[in-house]
């Protein structure tokens, strides 16, 4: 199995994009990675992409995305799992290089979502969970997430400490000119927020936007390197799961990831976690093995997770504040962790990190990607 | 490298399964596989489907399709190119085993149209073509293929020619269990059906059916190797093609495919084409390379493609016979040709069969797999 380096990333300022098409935001980003790879010869495409069935009445976006980059005739693939299709488009990619089908491959991923209005948004965001049981009751996502909030309410933490979840992630995003809501945001305003789905505040809740970030993979080990690239899967329906608040998937993921990458928690030196919702990056941390169950939101609260904090998470914002644009989503938290482990995440630097760990999760839980990478030395 | 061997096959009739929604059909599918392959160490699963978005308002098929066979927890991944998704997801399994990071993958593709009323099965077609340029014409797939029919009829061929297309594929169903259409149909009940788009009639074309179709991969090379598994796209408008007759997309992957098994076109024993519409079986033989350009109707018409003919193709039925549920067509070509390259083919069997290559398209052309699968000694 060969190594597999990321050669190159780009990506667009997360926004509402009203005057271009969900092709001209994956361009963008597409070109932007091709510039700072230096590279033109890629010859194999991924494209991660959620909803576009849905929100722009397109399929096939693998074929769309090889023509309007001027590479018609390059193999494409659409990689579609919820709002982890990029973590799992990068895992697929991952593969290409590493079974010496590819040499250079682009993987980029896009979701346009303020064309529709935001019912189309929400009833296209639960069909990632299992229809004919879940979706059809008329839940929303923040419904489900709601339901796991107040197990951990119940048990673990004050609404304050779980909501400080995204105050942290808004400090974060701070003069980050690719962030959506690049602005603090204090707890006060969390919890005076309306609730979108008792107990989760509209403010603890990632928004809408249009995205499209994109990396280019190649064999070999300068650089920055894939240590570790594992998918997971859980049970859908949360009624099926032994624990509610033990996200399988997550823990069976990282569990993988840290055999393949030869590392434990405590090596990794900065996170990115799929907080669309505050209670899923507290429960992200836990499943992941950065922090005992029940203690993740004392870690946040307690400025754990700061940039010079334990483990240093959402460093430019977060799902909640760089912002979420679905399938794009974990191809940006891997771009992210890329410019980290350069070292050119200027005011966002972590430092002297070596390893970097993205977590993108689609359904609640029901999939997720853990993606390790290392930085040179 | 790995190689990479099919060690299992499993797919239900094609019908419309009113009783059954799509997870019952692709859980039949898979165990049937499962069973085949006489293993249930299933280490990742790959999930071809096309319009779950728009048929049963399901995304995130991996994950669900994961839970359902009873393996959550495994790794899953979604794969859609229109109608192409089960090649393309054959594909991606091919890279995951050859690449070391699965010992044994389930790919499995799955369609349920009988649900919805036909436009909307139209419409979600038309959607696998650009949205902005071409499909908000309100053109349909028909119509795009009807433009390639025009061009062909006015320089090579008969309407009839084109259409025994239709009537071998028929001759090819009968008796076949899986067959949605297994009976014989005539040239002249196929010239005098309606106007499906003019020049296209209704009998010409693929009908809507419910369908699913699974595969088991494992490392090496006993028994049906794959010997060769390209993806490649052409320019999505057919107004951006220097040549609309020449399937740039399939070509291509032909050309890298046989390189890749090391073969040509003469040593393949039997062929799975894509025939949605039978202009599009037509072009495919000739971008194959089996036949010159202009010269496929003439062959057809002249048994050349029957089971003792040049080059047996559509061993039980081809997209018009034995059906074609979109995410699921790719992989019962799959299936089918190692049923022949096991000699377990029944009256369907084409004698001393050692190469078999089945091609998968999406949109008009726009993707397109080819794989080559070689039987045992």
């Amino acid at each position: 199995m060969r190594k597999v380096t990321v050669k190159g990333v780009g990506f667009i300022p997360i926004s509402e994009c009203w005057e271009r098409g969900v092709k001209d935001l994956f361009v963008e980003a597409a070109l932007k990675a091709v510039d700072d790879a230096e590279t033109e010869e890629i010859d194999s495409l991924y494209v991660a992409n959620m909803g576009g069935a849905l929100m722009q009445d397109q399929l096939n976006m693998g074929a769309i995305m090889a023509d309007v980059i001027g590479k018609a005739g390059l193999p494409a693939t659409r990689v579609e799992a919820g709002s982890a299709s990029g973590g799992v488009a990068f895992h697929e990619a991952v593969k290409a290089v590493a079974s010496g089908y590819s040499d250079c491959v682009l993987v980029g991923g896009v979701e346009k979502m303020s064309d529709v209005l935001p019912e189309v948004v929400n009833s296209s965001m639960v069909m990632t969970e299992e229809q004919e049981y879940t979706a059809y009751t008329g839940v929303t996502k923040a419904g489900l997430s709601a339901l796991l909030h107040r197990l951990y309410l119940e048990q673990y933490a004050t609404p304050a400490e779980i909501g400080m979840m995204a105050v942290k992630s808004h400090d974060h995003a701070v003069g980050c000119r690719h962030a959506q809501y690049p602005f603090r945001m204090s707890i006060e305003r969390a919890m005076d927020s309306p609730m979108e789905a008792d107990p989760i505040h509209m403010m603890e809740c990632s928004g809408i936007g249009d995205g499209a970030a994109a990396l280019i993979l190649c064999p070999g080990e300068d650089g920055v390197v894939v240590d570790a690239s594992v998918v997971a899967t859980d049970h859908c329906s949360l009624t099926d799961r032994e624990d509610p608040l033990n996200l399988m998937g997550v823990k069976k993921a990282a569990e993988r990831a840290y055999r393949m990458a030869q590392v434990k928690p405590s090596d990794i030196d900065l996170l990115e976690v799929h907080d669309d919702f505050t209670i899923n990056g507290i429960l992200s941390l836990e499943s992941l093995g950065f922090v005992d169950r029940g203690k993740a939101a004392k870690l946040v609260t307690n400025d754990g997770t700061a940039r010079d904090g334990i483990i240093p998470t959402n460093t430019f914002g977060g799902l909640k504040a760089r912002g979420n644009p679905l399938g794009a989503t974990g191809l940006y938290q891997l771009a992210e962790v890329t410019l980290q482990l350069r070292g050119e995440a200027g005011d966002h630097q972590v430092q002297d990190a070596e390893y970097g760990l993205a977590q993108n999760m689609g359904g609640t839980g029901s999939i997720c990607s853990v993606n390790i990478l290392r930085g040179g030395s």
